[in-house]
């Protein structure tokens, strides 16, 4: 089976990756540093640190995001970074009394093999009222998907990965791999 | 007169770096693009800039921050990416009922001419409960320093860079160059 090294330190997105790869590719984790750069954009991000990263490859790293309507995109590219000091409760704080809850979780895939491949995956959603919900990881316990009532959070994770931004991404990524 | 170019496309910086420099070197705004690597510390951020750099010599950059104590030094190396987004507003709203309302304005000035160096300026003080004043740019509007019932927005040019994050840098940078 082909090898993929998956480049991050958040167990809980390895673990999604794990899930999706599992049928098709021999999995490991790797925690390797490297510099991601401050831009708006996840795909300048992702370009940027593939990079750094070819003495890794076969590998993918990803950036993801949370981009929310009514905060101008906000946290958006330094999701990981508003995760860590605010939290979700900050999320819901900046909210308060806004009609608007409109926003999208993104997924950027970079794969490098002999070529590099950027996949990426979208999924639309609000920002719920409370935090709710034991699954998952991030903002997964404060964003509805787009036709659900439930959060992420509140999803096997199954679920989530069918109609997640990182599995649309990962869909992708494995039509092309195995094509 | 010594030339030096300060990298910035931000008005306001560079109006307060001529101020402070006007009587010793012959000052130039250059905007540039240079890589801003993603990191909790300005240092980092300085440091890594400065190598791309190199060609714009004699130069300085800054990067600076708010750092709040309530919000584990949010919005901090991120501070410009937050103030596009939330604004002043979105941090009065994120602390509201917040009884601590302790922050710090930090500025890392990298100098390049024939070597590196980096001064660190920093100034203690708190967060407004609104916004007040209209000089200055960024969160000058909501920064009240420390000994002061008044935000820096509030205050004229000289008397703000007589005390804040950025005037102590540069007066470290003055001492180096003209010692």
């Amino acid at each position: 089976m082909k090898k993929l090294n998956v480049i991050t330190s958040n167990q809980g997105k390895y673990e999604e990756y794990k899930d999706m790869l599992a049928d098709s590719f021999s999995v490991s984790m790797k925690k390797v540093h490297y510099h991601e750069i401050q831009t708006d954009r996840l795909k300048d991000v992702v370009v940027h640190a593939l990079d750094d990263l070819v003495d890794h490859a076969p590998l993918i790293i990803d950036d993801s995001g949370l981009f929310i309507d009514a905060l101008n995109d906000f946290p958006g590219v330094y999701s990981a970074y508003v995760m860590r000091t605010l939290g979700c409760g900050g999320i819901l704080k900046l909210l308060e009394g806004e009609k608007d809850r409109g926003a999208r979780f993104e997924c950027m895939i970079g794969l490098l093999e002999e070529d590099k491949k950027i996949f990426k995956g979208v999924c639309k959603g609000s920002i719920s009222h409370e935090i709710r919900g034991e699954h998952g990881f991030g903002y997964d316990p404060i964003f509805v998907p787009s036709g659900y009532d439930i959060t992420f959070a509140e999803m096997k994770t199954d679920q989530k990965n069918e109609l997640s931004h990182r599995g649309k991404a990962m869909k992708q990524l494995l039509e092309y791999t195995l094509s």
